[in-house]
């Protein structure tokens, strides 16, 4: 991983390439099969429209079969899907480097390139923007479920915690509730301080087959109707219920087996559904969760354990890829100060959209012999 | 397929959807697995960032996985050979859609798109566009071989003519080496009848393990330097080469035995080293077989037989799978008055960027015992 922030001087192949290299040193070899690049935007905010063979070269590794890989948010979890996919029937090696550069364009250009997640031909010419259906969601979620939306502010503020001791955190800053409460709405009921920000960062892994000290067990995708208005209940996230509820099945394992998790808190509402979809708390009961004992580091299920889309940072492409090395240190028992004791297996949680597309991952401490 | 044009009074989410119905109705199911869209520049072009989810939702796919896969021109030939990584591991049945709209954006903005699939940061800032970098290699291509650029041109001509008799082509209309030669330079040595046109387009195939009446021997996807100026020689296609000598070695074939070739003459130039690089004529020799006895129809090699880029179209994102289904027609003997007598085994040629990737596929007609 490299510091979520905003990379004035560097370009986004400067971004990916440093990331990428990290993996390969990491991983103890040059050698790589395939190469997949997750990215939403780079064709439009750095008008660089062959973005993984630009990357590839830099990296010096031409010759090497690579494409980039979208979907919207959720771009990194599903590249990773991908490249399962292409290890488990080729066995190749294969490179993923979730990358996202929004300080090259200006504030309304990249924030206009992040609603096009959203639909443009009936939701955001009618203003349904990005965050104007996320704070729709967090309004109809307190309505149904007569949740506190103080417990869910609680969120950024463990968050926010748990970022100070990463170094590749966006925000190394502590916050307080009431900092959040008192935040300006972006649009209510949604405070500023539950939204997480734009922000540059490239995070990369190494897949391969039967190798490593961390593997991963489950790799599921799957997608829900893309305007938020054709679904039964907007505060739903059905196809991170079913992409979990196919990881589970897949794995052999249940929620109670998780000892580390990562959840996709673009917006605090997001992150406490997704407890609630994985199965950690009943229908419109996730926002009882939001406390130090029950997600903090040392809590009952420890939950963006590096700060999260929140406080880490949310590069839109690498995201997914952040959470898959962030549960692998954790795995291999290198978080340092953030680090879960006793943790063996670790989830991801990934959406594009508002959880249009979902992809999620279990991942399990390979024990020696 | 659709055909190939301006389609004004249609959406790219529209487009994409029509073919993908009709590959699933060829197909007899609508059961489907994956949905993998291969597309460029929608999020720049069509102000859509999250396609891949829209088309789902508009086919009713709503809850399978999908992403959208990109290597410029070259994404086609990438989404089929994932498509073919999925099917291998996982034994599902994927649908690919390829789709490209230009016409909603400004012939400028449009252009410019087109352009990001060279390297923005060295090349275009010095005026290296994709026409004029065409136009160079063409002119050392002819320099180093001493090759008659007429005999070159005679490829559009060909192209032209087999586009006559396909209902999906965007140009229905003969034209003359006369009229290539007096047609104005786009790029110095390039005419503009040498180069494809934009166009609006949606191609669709469905692959499933171990099904249908054609099958697919060799998939392989290889790289080269992003900028042509790194190279040793800007008339070499070693991308080309390599995917394509590792693709006869896969399938156990030599290019003698390929009955019917889809090349990407995105330019004059590109068609003729894709003959060359593929095996069909030695380094500097390809020119010499642009005529009808050699690549017509009843030629040697019959060889873009529905019009290639130039006279079918190159609505780029969709292009390789454009070829795909059309080698998959001819296969089928369902090829009408464009059918190659005794097709058995085919080879698609499909490259992103100046040849920065090739994506070669091989198919074989299924022998039904």
């Amino acid at each position: 991983m490299i510091k979520v922030a905003e990379h004035w001087d560097k370009g986004i192949v400067d971004l990916a390439t440093e990331a990428g290299l990290k993996a390969l040193e990491d991983a103890n070899s040059k050698n790589i099969d395939y190469l997949i690049i997750s990215n939403m935007s780079s064709i439009f905010n750095n008008r660089q429209g062959n973005l993984a063979i630009a990357i590839a070269d830099n990296m010096g590794l031409t010759g090497v079969p690579t494409y980039r890989v979208d979907a919207a948010c959720g771009s990194g979890g599903s590249a990773i899907h991908l490249a399962y996919s292409i290890v488990k029937s080729t066995g190749k090696r294969v490179l993923v480097i979730g990358v996202e550069k929004l300080s090259d364009a200006i504030t309304t250009v990249n924030t206009s390139s992040m609603m096009l997640a959203e639909d443009w031909s009936t939701g955001l010419v009618s203003g349904g923007t990005f965050v104007s259906l996320n704070a729709l969601a967090l309004r109809y979620y307190l309505d149904k479920y007569n949740a506190d939306h103080d417990k869910i502010m609680m969120l950024p503020v463990i968050e926010h915690k748990n970022a100070m001791t990463n170094p590749f955190a966006q925000f190394h800053r502590e916050i307080t509730l009431d900092a959040v409460k008192k935040s300006p709405y972006v649009a209510d009921p949604l405070h500023l301080l539950e939204c997480s920000a734009y922000g540059d960062g490239a995070a990369a892994v190494v897949l391969e087959n039967m190798q490593g000290d961390v593997e991963i067990i489950a790799s599921e995708v799957a997608t829900d109707a893309f305007r938020i208005a054709n679904r039964d209940n907007p505060a739903r996230f059905n196809a991170v219920f079913e992409a979990a509820k196919r990881a589970y099945m897949k794995s052999g394992i249940s929620h109670r087996d998780i000892d580390v998790l990562e959840v996709h808190d673009a917006f605090s509402i997001t992150g406490v559904i997704a407890l609630e979809e994985l199965g950690f708390a009943d229908i419109g009961e996730g926002w009882k969760m939001i406390s130090e004992d029950k997600i903090g580091l040392s809590g009952e299920i420890p939950t963006n354990t590096f700060g999260g889309l929140k406080a880490r940072g949310h590069p839109v492409g690498a995201t997914g890829v952040y959470q898959i090395a962030e549960i692998t240190l954790q795995l291999r028992g290198d978080a340092g100060s953030n680090q879960v004791e006793n943790a063996r297996i670790g989830l991801t949680e990934n959406i594009g959209g508002i959880a249009t597309t979902a992809a999620v991952h279990v991942l399990r401490k390979r024990e020696m012999m």
